[in-house]
C-alpha cells in the first residue's frame, strides 16, 4: 500500500495544532501563568437560549417513538434549508432551498468540495489566508498560486487577467486580516471567473460581523456570481456553534461546467461520503433565525465587536498599526519593533501570557503580522488589554 | 475549471437515493398505499433514555458561560475516546484512547480515510457489499477489483495469494448478506494483508448484533491485525444514532507504511478537513456505555433481532432461501421464482407495499438477491410478514 505522497509536501503541522502544542508546552513549564487563549479564534459566549431550547426539544423528540428521526436528507432538513434561503432575502439574494446544503461546518465543506474538481486544476489562494485552503489542495496534489494581499492593496487582492486559474478562494470578511471586499471589488473577481470559466469558492463565515451597510454579505449579491461561485457559511461565529458544528454551502443551479451541474456533483459527493447533520443540531441552527434567536445572536456579535474595539484602543495608544476589527472579529496587527510573527507569539505568551495567532501561519505575506480576536470574554479581553498596555 | 472526471465513471445514482426516488414516485402515484419502508436499513426505535438525558444535560451546559464548549479536539473528547477504548476490553482487545478517533459516522470515515492513500493503490472489495466502498474509490480514480461472495463460500470470500492488492475492505457482520467471519476466516485476511503490506479497512458497524460467543466483534481480536487493519464502527445501529450521527475509527500506533504512522496521517487529514463532532452528540454517545445505556441498547437490539426472526419465519414457510438474520440485522434472501433484484423490488412494492433493497445494488453477485431489515417497528414487521405470507 502506498500512502498519498502529497502529504509529504505539507509544511510541518497544521497551524492551530502547532499553536496548541506550543501553548501546552508553555503551560506545563509555567503551571501558574494565567494564560489567555486568543489563538484559535474560538468563541466564548454560551449558545443563545433559543438554540439551547430548540435542541433540548429535539432531544426529547428523539426519545419518543412518534417523533424519533433516523437518517435525514443528505443535504439537510427542509425546515433549515428554507430558513437559510429565507435569510438571504434580506441581502436581496434569491436562492432556492434546494440550492442550500447543510453540513457539520464550513471547514468540512471547503475541504470536501475539492473532491468534485480535477486534481490538475490550478488554484489561486490569497496570501495571507485561512491555511485550510492551501493544505487541502496540497493534500490533493493541486498546484497552488498566490494572490498577494498586503498593506498596499488593503489586503484585498484584485484579479490579474494575465494569470489563468481554475479555482479561486475568496474570504470576506477575511480571516485573518479582517479586510472586506466591497461590491466593486467582488465584481472584478466574478467577471474574471466567468471569463475564465473558473469557480470561486467564497468563504462567508464572518459575514454576520459586517456593520457597514454598503458592504456585501454574500457573493450572490453580485451580478453573475451564480454562474461562477459557491458560497460557504457557518453558524460557528454567527451563533457560537464552534463546538456545536453546523454550516451550509450554497450552489446555484446555474453553476455548470463541462455540461455538469456542480450542485448535482456536490449532492453525489455528499450522498456517498456524508450521512447528514444531526437532527438535534439542525433544530438548534433553525432557532438562530427565529425572532428570539436573531436578537440573541446580535447581542453576542455586538459583545465581540466591543472586545475588538477594546483591543484596538490599546494598539492605537501604543502606535501599533492594525487592520480589521470594524467589520470582522479579527484584528490584524503589524508586530512592533520589527518582530517576526512567531517571535511576537513567544513574546506575547511569555510577557503577557496571551496566546495569539502568528501571521506567518497564514502565508508569506503574513510574516511580521499577528492576529488577535474579539472572541474572548470581556474579562479576559480587558485583562489582555491591560497587560498589553503595560508590556508592549 | 475541470471537474473530477472520475465522477463520469460512476454508475447511475447512489443506491439508496435511487430507492428513495422510486419509492417517492410509487407513493405519489398511489397516495393511499400503506407503504412500509425497509429499504435503507434505518432504525425505528427512539434513542435510549440515557442518551437523551445526557444530551439534554449537554445542551444546558452549552447554554451556560461556565460550562460552554467551543472547538473540541479534532479526534474527539477524551471522555468518549476513553469509554470506547474501555469497551474494547470485553473483547480482549487493548487499544489506547489516543488510537480512537471520534467522528460524525462510519460512512464519513470510510470515505474520508481514502484521502491518505495514493490513488494508484489497487482496492479489493467483496461483491456484494455496501456500495460506498466502491463509489468512494471510483470517485478517487482507483482501480477496484472484487472478491466474489456467493452461496458456495457462505458469502465470506477468502484471500487469493496470487492476487496482489493494496487496500482490502471487509465488513463483518456483512451488509447486505449478514454473513460473519469467524476468527480463522479473519486470520487468513490478516496474514495475507501483513504479507502483502496491504491495509484492511474493517467495517464493524454491525458488531453489536453478534450473538454467537465465538465470533469476533473486532478485527483487533486477531493476532497481527494492529499492523495491517483500520477499524470503523458506529453508534448508528448499536444505539439508534442514524439521525444523531456519531461513529469512531480505531488505528493502532503499530500501523506503519513507508515509515509513516497511518494514525498520524489520519489526524493530519482530520485536523485539516474536519472540526470535531458536536459536544452534545459526544455526550450522548458516551451514555451508550453507561450501565443504564448498555441495558437500553441491549433491549433495542433484542427487539430488532426478534423482527428478523419474524421475517425469517415467513421466508422459511414459503421455502425461500435466505442468509443472515442471526448475528446481523439483515436478511439476505434469494428472490423467489427466479426474479431479478429490481424485479422483486417492484413486485414487493406493488404487491405488498414493502420497500426493500435490491441485492444487485450491492454488486453483481447480489443479482437475484434482496435485503430485508429487522430495523422496522414490530407493528410494521408483523404487517410486512403477514402481507408476504399472503402474496409471496
Amino acid at each position: 500500500m502506498r500512502i498519498n505522497s502529497n502529504y509529504n509536501k505539507m509544511k510541518d503541522s497544521y497551524l492551530f495544532l502547532n499553536i496548541a502544542k506550543k501553548t501546552k508546552a508553555f503551560m506545563e513549564a509555567n503551571p501558574d501563568a494565567p494564560v489567555i487563549k486568543m489563538g484559535i479564534g474560538d468563541v466564548t459566549l454560551p449558545l443563545p437560549a433559543a438554540c439551547v431550547n430548540a435542541m433540548k426539544k429535539a432531544c426529547d423528540e428523539m426519545g419518543l417513538k412518534e417523533t424519533f428521526k433516523g437518517y435525514g436528507d443528505y443535504e439537510g432538513y427542509a425546515f433549515l434549508r428554507e430558513a437559510i434561503a429565507d435569510y438571504y432575502k434580506q441581502f436581496g439574494v434569491t436562492v432556492g432551498a434546494d440550492e442550500v446544503f447543510v453540513s457539520d461546518g464550513a471547514k468540512s465543506d471547503i475541504g470536501n468540495i475539492l473532491d468534485i474538481f480535477d486534481s490538475d486544476n490550478i488554484v489561486m489562494v490569497p496570501d495571507p489566508v485561512y491555511p485550510v485552503y492551501v493544505d487541502t489542495n496540497i493534500m490533493a496534489g493541486r498546484q497552488v498560486i498566490f494572490a498577494d494581499a498586503n498593506q498596499s492593496n488593503g489586503f484585498l487582492p484584485a484579479p490579474d487577467k494575465n494569470v489563468k486559474v481554475d479555482i479561486i478562494y475568496l474570504c470576506s470578511p477575511n480571516n485573518p486580516t479582517g479586510a472586506v471586499y466591497d461590491r466593486a471589488g467582488l465584481k472584478t473577481w466574478v467577471d474574471y471567473a466567468n471569463e475564465q470559466g473558473a469557480v470561486i469558492l467564497f468563504d462567508a463565515a464572518y459575514e454576520a460581523f459586517i456593520s457597514d451597510k454598503e458592504l456585501p454579505h454574500s457573493i450572490f449579491e453580485i451580478d453573475g456570481a451564480k454562474t461562477c461561485a459557491i458560497e460557504f457559511c457557518s453558524f460557528s461565529k454567527t451563533a457560537g456553534f464552534t463546538g456545536t458544528r453546523c454550516g451550509y454551502t450554497v450552489i446555484s443551479k446555474e453553476l455548470v461546467r463541462e455540461g455538469k451541474s456542480l450542485l448535482e456533483l456536490w449532492l453525489r459527493r455528499q450522498s456517498t461520503k456524508y450521512n447528514g447533520t444531526p437532527y438535534i443540531i439542525q433544530r438548534g441552527a433553525e432557532a438562530v433565525f427565529s425572532d428570539e434567536g436573531r436578537k440573541q445572536i446580535k447581542a453576542n456579535i455586538d459583545y465581540y465587536k466591543q472586545n475588538t474595539a477594546i483591543l484596538g484602543e490599546v494598539l492605537s495608544e501604543k502606535g501599533i498599526t492594525f487592520f480589521g476589527g470594524h467589520n470582522s472579529p479579527y484584528i490584524w496587527l503589524k508586530c512592533p519593533n520589527g518582530m517576526k510573527s512567531w517571535e511576537f507569539f513567544d513574546f506575547l505568551l511569555s510577557e503577557c501570557n496571551i496566546v495569539g495567532t502568528p501571521g506567518s501561519g497564514f502565508g508569506n505575506n503574513g510574516e511580521g503580522y499577528f492576529r488577535l480576536t474579539g472572541f474572548g470574554s470581556r474579562e479576559n479581553t480587558l485583562l489582555a488589554a491591560s497587560r498589553m498596555r503595560e508590556k508592549l
